[in-house]
């Protein structure tokens, strides 16, 4: 079996051949900003809705990374994506676009993981040589759909998240060169008792320590096997939350944990409190900065830990605790 | 490659060795109705809000599933599920029951079918031993979320269907005995032009039709090469769109393709007009009719071509067509 415990491990491991990042303007003004392809100067993207507009951002991230890769959308087997809204329309529209047979996905925030893993063994197990991965969140359409829209300008816990507004996407192939897809550990769903949709962090820190815990075991590593695992999104609180828990298990990840929902933001600048969140985050994190760091050798084994909270508007409104899942992809200079 | 076209082949076919089916009370009036594992004699299923009674339905087919195949809930390495309520939520409360690594899908009525694909080729890829796959759907909370509550009584059209309470769900595994996933064709989103939410057999006729002669060309065979072709969920009116669509390529499908949304029900007792729809159709009728038939030897080569129309309630309202997409899957005693 190409299985270690829970941990799926690929035997020619896929390459990360193309990548491609686009965002709005908070993402652009933020300490990452320059790492992205694509930086849109508002939230509209030219288009008349924010839905179409968080469209345009999977479809530019799409582009790019067909573009890098040397590939047209013909050489492209699978479309795996994902993303927050409902009935996932902004990957199906783009799927219709991009015209590959479309698997959808739902993780949430995990989605981007979650379609890294599942196209990397499509990939490994002789299915497919090119698949292409994409995730999208943009702020005005979670924020409606979840929350209030944003014109009411609702007050925030000071644990809540920023959903950001952006998209990443990778083709993984068979064959190529850079970073390579070597382990998936495909989380299970978690439940500690969260109720608070506004504190996504505490809903998803449990599950995403569960996921690093088994996969580390079930690889026989220590943390620092990897320069950096990088959650997404639990931001400042949750990251803290995670730290904590691991902690009391006698597990230090102080030194390698870092969270994507963190790191795209400043927040001291930008009010965004707890940091960042949304399915583009760790999506667009992974296609900008990441791959820079690759390219640059400064990254040679990263720990990609995307995380979900699993919540829907009526499980919240019936209230139902938020469970939360998460999946754990190792991309990896080797 | 294990590929043939667009369509993956599967190397050691995986075995359908556990299945399970749990409906509502119309589905076990209908012309089916004996052939499902559990009929819940009212839509609440005991439980106090439909979206629970939901949760129910896919528990008890996965609970069926795993008796069938003698397993526990702690012998599967991934459940893969989905269903049609916003965030997935059927399928990810289920999951945190299931406790197996979760992966969430999300393709409509197409969900069941591409859950088994992608399901066989984990197992064929040697990842997984044992995958449990699963969809659901429930009348009441889809219409709520879809259109109206059902307690308003809106008229229908017609053409329009009546959303399938049920579920469905399958262990899939790597040795055993009994029918097999032989061949998937994923689909290419598919978009017409239609608008009216109502009709969705004909929005998902022509992406039911393009998989269908995919699937044939990539593996050169007939039609006849099946028993039976069985679309999930066009219903009357769309199976009949979908055969002149055929007619008018040249292609000859009236003695194979039947639809799972128009065999649950008798349209001529039953009050469901095109007939059913819903992700737990084709998985109910799947887990339910087909099995027996493969079980009784009435049926050696069966091609599930589940089809999803990739609307929401909000691109509905911004004017948005309906895309839609269809998955095939062979299942076949060799």
């Amino acid at each position: 079996m190409k299985r270690l415990g829970e941990t799926l491990r690929f035997a020619n491991p896929p390459y990360v051949i193309g990548w491609g990042s686009a965002v709005g303007p908070m993402e652009g003004q933020g300490p990452l900003g320059k790492t992205f392809d694509m930086v849109y100067p508002d939230l509209t993207m030219g288009e008349e809705s924010f839905e179409k507009a968080e469209r345009k951002l999977l479809e530019e991230a799409c582009r790019r990374a067909l573009q890098r890769a040397m590939l047209q959308e013909a050489d492209i087997d699978l479309f795996l994506a994902g993303d927050l809204l409902n009935q996932i329309t902004t990957s199906s529209f783009t799927a219709l676009k991009v015209g590959a047979p479309f698997a959808g996905l739902y993780g949430a925030c995990s989605t981007f993981a979650l379609g890294i893993a599942l196209g990397a063994a499509l990939i490994d197990g002789g299915f497919c040589r090119r698949v292409l991965v994409g995730a999208a969140s943009h702020n005005a359409t979670a924020e409606r759909q979840y929350r209030y829209p944003t014109e009411y300008g609702a007050l925030r816990k000071p644990y809540s998240q920023w959903t950001v507004t952006g998209a990443g996407a990778v083709v993984l192939a068979d064959e190529g060169s850079g970073p390579r897809v070597t382990l998936a550990t495909l989380g299970k769903v978690a439940d500690m008792g969260v109720k608070d949709p506004y504190n996504q962090g505490a809903a998803m820190a449990p599950a995403a320590l569960q996921t690093i815990q088994t996969h580390l075991s079930d690889t026989n590593k220590a943390p620092e096997a990897y320069n950096m695992i990088a959650t997404g999104d639990l931001a400042a609180f949750g990251r803290q939350m995670a730290l904590d828990l691991a902690r009391k298990q006698g597990m230090h990840l102080d030194a390698v944990l870092h969270d994507c929902g963190e790191m795209i933001f400043d927040r001291e600048k930008q009010d965004v409190h707890s940091g960042g969140s949304g399915c583009g985050c760790s999506a667009s994190v992974f296609c900008g900065h990441f791959m820079q760091q690759f390219g640059q050798n400064k990254l040679q084994h990263l720990l990609l830990v995307a995380t979900g909270a699993l919540l829907s508007t009526t499980t919240f409104q019936q209230g139902e605790n938020i469970p939360s899942v998460a999946h754990a992809v190792a991309i990896e200079m080797i």
